[in-house]
C-alpha cells in the first residue's frame, strides 16, 4: 500500500492487495456425546480461517476436508499455487469462496491427524497416544466437533458449509443434523453411503495395514508405525481416486522413467511400468504425511456413514434439509458414482427441497474435485450470489 | 445300455448315456526358448482331454484358464454341477463343446501350481521348490508349451482355442502366433494389453504378498507362505473380477451375517458388513488351493502380454489372424472393459480378418464368463458349428 499526501489530501491508492485476514489455530472444549454411544474429551480442533466474520455472524463459510486433508484449505502466502493447499484455486478475493465477502472456516477433522484429536493424541490418563483406544468416531461425530468450534468463533448461522468426498459426507450431514444453521449447502463427489465395492476397497487396504507386523495392534510410537501397510492401502486408495480413462491417458503402458521404492521392498518382476512407479511414490508421500491409525478411523468413519442412520428412511433425513443445495458429481468418478450424486439430488427434490445437480465432465475420477478448477469454480457461481 | 434281440435283429437302445473318454494326466518335455530370453526345462504340463480325437488329428479343441484356473475345466463324474469345474456347463455331449464331436484339451498353465511347471516344482538342480528361479514367463511361453502338448496328443490342427481372461490372452495369442493351426478362437473378456488400472491393481496385491514376512523373497516351505498377504490380494482381485452394481445387489450395506476371520486376523472396526466378510472368505480359499509365488508370476504375465510385441504394430499382429475370431466381451467388466473387446474385434475386422463381438448383458463383472451359462452358451453357438 502506498499513502500518497497531496495537498492535505491523503489518498489511498492501493497497488497491492489487501492481504486476506488469516488465523490458524487450535481450540480445546471439554467433550462430546458420540454417535456410537458414550461421550469423549477433552477435544482439541485446529482450525483456519480466512476473512472476517461480520457483525450479525452469518457470514461464514465452512470447509469441509477429504479423508487425508487438514485445515489448511487456502494459502495467502502462495495463493495462485493449487498444491499449495487442497481448494486454494477457489478461495480469496473474487473467487468463489470470496474472502472479502465470507469468513471462511476449515478445521481438521475429529479422529485426524493434522491437529485435532485423533489416535495419535497424547490419552491424558495414560500420558501415550490413544491408538485404538480412541473412540470409533462418525460423520456427524465430525460436525458436532465442528458445530462446537463454529459456535466458539462466533458464528451464529453459516451461509454455507461445502466439501468433497468424505467432505461433502460432512457438508450433507450438516444439512440433514442443522438445518436451521445452513442456508446453502455443496455436496461434491459424495453420496448418502458408500457402495459395497467401495466398503471393499476401503477394506483392503485396512487389512493391508492391520497386517503390517510394524501395527502392533495400533500401539506402535511415532515413526515407527506400519509403513508398509499404509504405503500399500494409499496405493489402492489411489487407483480409487481415478478413472481407468485418466490413468489410460496419463500413464498407458509407458514403462518407468525413474524407479521409487516399493512399499514392499521388491517391484513388480520383469521390469516396473510407471503407473506402478506412480503409485510406490504416493505411497511413500502419505507415509510421511499420514497417521495409520487415523487413515484407519477416518476411512472407518467413511464407510459407516449413512444419512439415513437414525432415521425412518433416507426420505425422512432428507426432508429436515432446509438448505438450498447444491451436488456436483463427477463423470468419470467410481468411488462415488456420478449417477448415485444425482439420485441423492433427485431424492431431495422429492422431499420438496431445493436442490440442483451439476456434472463435472472430467476423465479424472473422483479427484476431479482437486483438479477441475474452471469447472469447480463454475458450479460454485450457480449457487453462490 | 440295454440290447433287445427280437427275430435275430439286434437293436440297440441307449438309455444311459455313454460315459465322455476322460484321460488326466502330465506330461514332461525337454526344454523350451522362452520370450524374454534363454531356455527352460524340463516342463511338465498337467492336462485333461474328454472326447475322442478323429483320425485326421483336427477334431481339437483347446481351452486355456484364467489367472488361478487350472486343467480341470469339466468334471464328467458330476456334469451337472457349475461348481465341479471352471466350465462345466460349456462342456460335454450336447454342450457347445460337445464331446461325442470335439477331443477337448485344457492344461494347466507353465507356471501355474496345478500339476504343471512353477514356482512350486522342485529344481532338478537344488532338489528344492525353484521360488524366484523360477523364469519369468509370459502367455506366450504358455502357449509355445501348449502346443509341444497338443503335439505330443498327435493334434494336427485346433477346430477352436477358447478362453476367457488371462485364458482369453492365451486364445488370442494362439491365433496370432499359429495361424496355420488354429480354425477359430474365441477370446473372451479379453484385450490386447491390460490397462494402466488393471495393472495398478494387480500390483498392489503383489505388493501385499511381498510385504508379507512369511514371504522370505519367495523362499518360503509348502504350507508356510506368506498366507495373510495372499489372502488380502485375493480380496482386491475379487473386486475387480465383479462390479459395482454386481456387489451392490448382492451385498449392498448389510452386516455381516457370519464373520470369517479377516487375513491380518483383525476385522474393520465397528462390526463388519457382509462383504467384508465374504472377501474374507474368498481370501483363506485362495490361500488353500493356490501359491503366492505363482501367482505372483501368472499376475505378471497378465500384465505384460501385449499381443503387439515383437511386431511392428498391433494391427500387424492381429492381420496374421487367419482364425474365425468371436470375440466376446461383459457389459459390467471394468478388468477388461467391454468397450475395449469390442474395439479389438474391430482391428481385426479392420485387417481383413474375420471377427465378430458379442456382449454379455450381466451385472457380475468379469467373472460373467464364469457365470453367464445361458448367454455364453448362446455366444458360442454363433461360431460353433
Amino acid at each position: 500500500m502506498v499513502i500518497c499526501m497531496k495537498d492535505d489530501v491523503v489518498t489511498f491508492a492501493q497497488i497491492t492487495p489487501i492481504s486476506t485476514p488469516h488465523t490458524a489455530g487450535a481450540w480445546t472444549f471439554d467433550a462430546l456425546p458420540l454417535q456410537l454411544g458414550g461421550s469423549f474429551g477433552p477435544i482439541t480442533l485446529a482450525y483456519e480461517t480466512w476473512g472476517t466474520l461480520n457483525s450479525s455472524g452469518d457470514n461464514a463459510i465452512l470447509l469441509t476436508h477429504a479423508l487425508t486433508g487438514n485445515a489448511h484449505a487456502h494459502d495467502s502466502e502462495q495463493p495462485d499455487d493449487p498444491r499449495a493447499a487442497w481448494w486454494n484455486p477457489l478461495i480469496g478475493p473474487g473467487k468463489p469462496f470470496d474472502t472479502e465477502r465470507y469468513f471462511i472456516i476449515c478445521s481438521n477433522v475429529l479422529g485426524g491427524c493434522y491437529g485435532s484429536s485423533g489416535p495419535t493424541s497424547l490419552n491424558p490418563l495414560t500420558r501415550r497416544p490413544y491408538g485404538l483406544n480412541f473412540p470409533l468416531v462418525t460423520i456427524r461425530d465430525m460436525i458436532n466437533a465442528q458445530r462446537r468450534l463454529i459456535e466458539h468463533l462466533g458464528v451464529r448461522e453459516l451461509a454455507m458449509v461445502a466439501g468433497g468426498s468424505v467432505g461433502g459426507q460432512q457438508a450433507l450431514e450438516w444439512a440433514i443434523t442443522y438445518p436451521e444453521l445452513v442456508r446453502k449447502v455443496v455436496v461434491v463427489a459424495a453420496t448418502a453411503a458408500l457402495t459395497a465395492q467401495a466398503v471393499a476397497f476401503n477394506e483392503v487396504g485396512r487389512q493391508a495395514i492391520m497386517a503390517d507386523p510394524r501395527w502392533h495392534q495400533g500401539n506402535y510410537q511415532p515413526g515407527k508405525g506400519p509403513d508398509t501397510g499404509l504405503a500399500i492401502a494409499r496405493m489402492l486408495a489411489m487407483i480409487t481416486y481415478q478413472s481407468e480413462e485418466g490413468m489410460e491417458e496419463r500413464f498407458a503402458r509407458r514403462p518407468a522413467s525413474r524407479l521409487d521404492a516399493a512399499p514392499s521392498g521388491y517391484a513388480a518382476f520383469g521390469g516396473s511400468f510407471d503407473v506402478e512407479s506412480y503409485l510406490y511414490h504416493q505411497g511413500k508421500a502419505l507415509v510421511r504425511r499420514f497417521d495409520a491409525n487415523s487413515y484407519l478411523y477416518l476411512g472407518r468413519a467413511m464407510d459407516l456413514y449413512d444419512a439415513s442412520a437414525d432415521y425412518p428412511s433416507l426420505e425422512a433425513a432428507l426432508r429436515r434439509i432446509q438448505s438450498q443445495a447444491l451436488f456436483i458429481g463427477i463423470r468419470s468418478d467410481f468411488l462415488f458414482p456420478a449417477a448415485r450424486v444425482r439420485l441423492l439430488a433427485e431424492q431431495m427434490r422429492q422431499t420438496g427441497g431445493h436442490a440442483t445437480y451439476i456434472e463435472i465432465d472430467s476423465p479424472d475420477g473422483h479427484d476431479a474435485f482437486l483438479k477441475e478448477w474452471k469447472q469447480m469454480t463454475e458450479a460454485l457461481y450457480t449457487i453462490l450470489d
